[in-house]
């Protein structure tokens, strides 16, 4: 096994595979920029150094620094976290050109995954149903007035390079197709440098489920059950549930097998997770995220397993050495993620904490990297802890929520744990019958 | 179901009843001596009362107290906790006699299992192993000898009333039976008013397991597998197990059955711990401990199942619900008890806890009721925190234990996280052989 890896990130995710490192008696080492000199996954590591200044291009982002740092501690891997350089494919190859492992998927792949455009066609060739929409990139408004026709609207126009819903429009009726086209063409090319564009039928009530993933080395790939991810606010993830409250064992079962037939037919490795969108029994393909996702917990407390130890097992060359049967979700998981933010108007609170204190107990855990003293540093996301729970059935589960979120104790800055609490009460919440619009609504007022 | 229960206990099992009331929609009434004001139980509680000064007898074990805040604030039942009131069968009775629910099995079994004799003789008629032993009480020096040469020395000679150690002598020869008898006796009738002991074969190198089980009103008792407590100082458990690494499938299902069919016979109601010694492939039932143990988490970190949510179901009159082959275990957990002790001299270490931050991560659970700024009293028990972890195979756990441990961070006491650390890395506990000598050996220097 690797004796020593180097973890590309920081925060709750750095200190999230040190501990799986540490469990597996790898040596770990942190890079930090200055302003995180005194952060956990720095206190926590058996080597720390520092590659630079706040700002994320600086250090977080800064590839040289990376690897001289993964050289100079001789370290035999890197694991990038998410977020950051994680789906970078030129990083991944530069890791490898080094001669050190990279922890997650092949450069080619993630590449091929990165261009949203290539991403669909990929996996429709493979089988895998998607949204109605443009056959790839669409060159001009008289294509995108065309696409729209032939599917009807709503549509939403894509960025080919896009994430967390920059350069997304919808058009409502077909007079608002050419303004959505060119609006988030511009948009597309100011925020990634890329002005493609796609077109797809726009949902009104989807779900967003994701599907976990492994692969390895050798051509086997197994999946981990699905995650609801439809509470989002601005195309960010709140609270996140294994399994979905909308689907059934059988639409899993179907999923996962058309999903993993697709991975194993181009020789995916190592996690990755399959998103989708769902209405009225329908999958469709959304995008593939190569590398650990923020939300991997809930899995990992439905199945048993330690993601990021197959990552790194997978990432030396072991085989996965299990089957899909040997592969059972057992409860219910939720995760709610807390931020430095107002609960009311998300205004970011950053700050000193004056007071942490975790909730504990049975079916509670917590991925945090913050304590009492420290202070959360405004140059990076607000995301300060990630609460977990595990009950037998979806009511315990969220019961168990409820209670551990009101032994949270976070004093001195601001956190989402009061919108937390409003949300797990909702009769609609607790129903499960919510999609992807329902977090906006609930949070603009609407209740 | 109930709508308020009373918890008569303090510190983290005084917690643990509050979490799962709080998730069962149950209000909670802490009780709290003088000494107790800030305690975390009081803090989190919906309601409390002081019910008196600091030493146990005028306030935790004080009944006529207990009983009236429960009546004050119209709680309907009384969960006891561990230790304290917990296997006073009075106490159980003028609780019942007031029209509250004692959450725990009826009067008539408590006093029947407190009284080791006569749990020992009801156990052998129902067809329950023992360690070959005197017929019952031994009433005077020439049987005690009578006995020591029937079954050979080394024997043990226990008081009926006895627990944790006091009232128990070994006799190595037989020219040390008549001592060790009049020592025990004297020992007994000082610890417990009741001189009353019985002499039993001396195990030389027994492992301690015992049995999880929980019986409803209707007849119906299940168990939950065994936990391994053979890591004792001084009679006191250090460190816990789910399962052994001693026993088999096979000896868990064929215990588990007789202890089951034993109990049932009898009508066995609420949550018990079944003792035994194993050695050689036998065991032998020692005693019954009829209420929940400070070692429960382990057992539910292993099945999933809330046996405090249990216990109050039950209490409430409810069916189990499910059968012994819906009771399913499933990888490996271990506790440690973290007692604020010197690790080396296990001098008590009372005082304010400075700072105070807990591990987290994947398969790991705290039960404590101490934070940052908390003052430990002199007054009650040292045990600070129980800190849990589960794994798939015991060598995950234990890897996962160990990195628990040494991010666990309490300043301001010593503790006994520096001993937990030693014995997890020790060979003899790693490979899983050891006994309840062994601990004894390690702490006094033999390594």
């Amino acid at each position: 096994m690797f004796s020593k890896i180097l973890i590309a990130n920081r925060g709750e995710i750095a200190l999230r595979v040190q501990r799986a490192c540490r469990e597996m008696g790898i040596a770990t080492v942190a890079v930090h920029s200055t302003a995180d000199a005194d952060a956990m996954h720095v206190r926590l590591a058996d080597e720390s150094l520092c590659i630079g200044p706040p700002l994320a291009r600086d250090s977080y982002l800064n590839m040289p620094a990376l690897l001289s740092a993964a050289l100079i501690t001789g370290a035999e891997a890197i694991h990038p976290g998410y977020g950051f350089l994680s789906e970078n494919a030129d990083f991944a190859e530069m890791v490898e050109a080094h001669g050190l492992a990279f922890i997650g998927p092949s450069p080619t792949h993630i590449r091929m995954m990165g261009d949203k455009i290539t991403a669909k066609t990929t996996m429709a060739e493979l089988g895998v149903p998607l949204v109605p929409g443009s056959d790839g990139e669409v060159p001009d408004v008289e294509t995108a007035m065309a696409v729209a026709r032939l599917i009807g609207c709503p549509v939403l126009v894509k960025a080919a390079a896009g994430g967390g819903g920059r350069g997304m429009k919808v058009a409502r009726t077909l007079d608002e197709v050419a303004e959505a086209f060119s609006t988030a063409r511009a948009e597309a090319a100011a925020a990634f440098g890329n002005n493609a564009v796609y077109i797809e039928k726009y949902l009104d009530k989807p779900r967003h489920i994701e599907l976990q993933v492994l692969g390895d080395n050798y051509g086997k790939v197994v999946h981990f059950g699905e995650r609801d991810c439809s509470l989002q606010r601005r195309h960010q993830k709140l609270l996140e549930e294994a399994g979905s409250p909308g689907i059934t064992e059988a639409e899993r079962t179907a999923l996962g097998a058309i999903a993993t037939q697709a991975l194993e037919k181009f020789g995916y490795r190592n996690a990755g997770t399959l998103e989708f969108l769902y209405q009225d029994g329908q999958f469709a393909f959304i995008e593939m995220n190569t590398r650990l996702q923020v939300e991997h917990p809930v899995t990992e407390m439905v199945t048993g397993v330690d993601l990021v130890r197959e990552q790194i097992r997978i990432a030396y060359g072991e085989a996965l050495g299990y089957g899909q049967s040997d592969v059972r979700v057992s409860g219910h998981a939720i995760e709610c993620r807390i931020t430095a933010e107002d609960p009311e108007t998300f205004t970011p609170s950053p700050g000193t904490i004056s007071m942490f204190h975790a909730p504990g107990g049975l079916g509670v855990r917590l991925d945090s990297a913050i304590y009492t003293g420290y202070r959360v540093p405004s140059h990076y996301d607000s995301l300060v802890a990630k609460l977990i729970v595990h009950g037998r059935t979806r009511p315990e589960a969220i019961a168990r929520m409820h209670r551990a979120l009101e032994e949270f104790a976070i004093a001195g800055i601001k956190t989402t744990i009061p919108l937390h609490l409003r949300i797990l009460a909702d009769p609609a919440f607790q129903s499960g019958h919510y999609d992807i619009h329902w977090l906006e609504n609930f949070v603009s007022g609407g209740r």
